[in-house]
């Protein structure tokens, strides 16, 4: 029997703007036998998502800096081969944070054991069960405070977290969705499949002015992935007491000069608006009753969602940039 | 005995960019004799805020816009001189909202009766145990929640409410207020008055470097009346949590042009901040709250406040745009 091996994705150097294949090595590394607790697992579906792009730079955040040469961490989903850990059983399919490596092994603390779900792919633990529409529904429903009747504006929504957040507003009472994208064919989704009721796209033309004859009577509630234009707009077209979930800003991700920034902040003042960053990560409490909620509605077949899949280790970062520019419709994997 | 008449400023037309004498008109209008249930006052004191910079521009906000060609309304105290209301004896003094005229004269309940206190001048009512100080209160406890141990900041700090906020932070537990003026003069009145740990002049240097040598260890709370680039630079020093109390915007009331906004907006998702924007109105509940602490305060001798005293109604005008160059130090009133 060979000696096994993982092979993974390095962070070989900062990115300044776009990230390029440079920034990253691919290493080999064998792997020791399992110590007593540990487990082993083959990786089926790794996640890559935008905050990734916030860690590879060296800056105070809410995680910590992605190490260089050391693996690109985040979540994966894949399934036990070898176990030395009590629980864990081989061919168990477990969700973990190990990242961007097609073998990943340690304690069992480090993984979890999900269900295998009919109908499902394992990867729906990725998104439509995992981070991303568990971000959606905190943003919506803790951080916005959402309630019934309102309208509500979601930004770069044709992504995992914008797919989700606009179906869970509907579930959760809004009266009014709207959704923006960058692309004709998304905007077409958002309204068809995903239940907007008004959607643009935001390349056709001013964001403010888009949105305001979207929303002739005003937005209460907004969810922003993209900042800049956007969150401008948002704060031209909030009502009083409006308050906005600040999730992501993909738009400036990448941005090698400093962004401009909203010129309508005093609209905070006058019509009373509340702006409130937020990461998943610290509204952990709230998982079970996303976990609970979120199940009902796919075994009702309320929620649908989408994902972009990508074949193959070697193509994480192309699919991370791609993500970036907009590429994807709904969650993006890389597939092993 | 002569016909009583009241004399008014009206807002005359609408300004665009700083307001001149121009944009106001001086009026004269004889009174009716008093009706059942109506009370005649002659003002001592009128009030100039900077809000009302924004009430004279025909845009939607949290209060209707000045009507043109009619009486500056806003905070003024004064005494009754003829009363047909019961409650309501010749000599009392009053608080009202009918602004710039001599003389006030409606139903009895456009007035509150309020307490001549020793040692304080009526305009009290409309600085330290009025509007001012109570919005720095509803700002630092309601909308930031300060807690006990934190660092506070505070921009325009020594105006009416900055050098409340400087004061009702420290009383309610800050470890650390470091405030913002536009003077030598000023900040030496923070440290030496005001009980400021650190004061620095935004004239001196960008706001965005002196606020990180004046709080090397970040800032948990921003108490804004500025905008601006100090919101900008309060965003990059927050910490972790931090809250945003955003009351004012002085540096951008007669901009003629979109002011640039905050360019680092994306700190709030990375941070987890929280901005909000308020208007006292809105807040009245904490009022007794706020009367019960200041007037505890006040006898102790906890709080100290100045007052900017401009002589004569017809200065009023002058008063207001000194207030907006920050000529000030505390509360600005008209007396009459």
């Amino acid at each position: 029997m060979s000696t096994p091996s993982s092979t993974q994705i390095h962070l070989a150097s900062r990115p300044i703007g776009w990230p390029t294949d440079a920034n990253f090595s691919t290493v080999t590394v064998e792997l020791p036998e399992l110590s007593e607790g540990e487990i082993r697992v083959a990786n089926e579906f790794i996640s890559v998502d935008p905050y990734m792009r916030g860690r590879m730079n060296d800056t105070k955040s809410y995680s910590a800096p992605y190490a260089l040469n050391e693996v690109m961490t985040g979540g994966a989903v894949g399934r036990v081969v070898e176990s030395r850990a009590e629980g864990f059983n081989v061919g168990d399919p477990v969700l973990h944070q190990l990242g961007w490596r097609d073998v990943a092994q340690g304690d069992a603390s480090h993984f979890r054991v999900v269900k295998d779900i009919p109908g499902l792919p394992l990867s729906a633990y990725l998104g439509i069960l995992g981070m991303t529409a568990f971000t959606a529904y905190v943003g919506l429903l803790e951080i916005a405070g959402l309630r019934n009747g309102e309208t509500v504006f979601i930004s770069g929504a044709a992504g995992a977290v914008g797919s989700a957040a606009g179906q869970i507003a509907r579930l959760k009472g809004a009266k009014r969705v709207i959704g923006s994208a960058g692309s004709a064919a998304k905007v077409e989704l958002l309204t068809e499949k995903y239940g907007y009721d008004a959607a643009f796209n935001y390349k056709d033309g001013p964001v403010r002015e888009q949105l305001r004859a979207a929303a002739p009577e005003g937005i209460d509630v907004y969810f922003d992935n993209v900042g800049g234009e956007h969150l401008e707009a948002a704060l031209d077209s909030f009502n009083p007491g409006g308050r906005g979930a600040l999730c992501g800003a993909i738009s400036v991700y990448n941005a090698t000069e400093a962004p401009a920034g909203p010129r309508n902040m005093s609209n905070m003042i006058t019509r009373g608006l509340n702006l409130k960053g937020f990461t998943v990560g610290n509204y952990a409490e709230h998982y079970p009753a996303f976990m609970a909620d979120m199940s009902e509605w796919i075994a009702q077949g309320k929620i649908v969602f989408d994902e972009t899949v990508v074949e193959g280790l070697d193509h994480s970062v192309e699919a991370l940039i791609d993500l970036m520019r907009g590429a994807n419709t709904g969650k993006m994997v890389v597939k092993l």
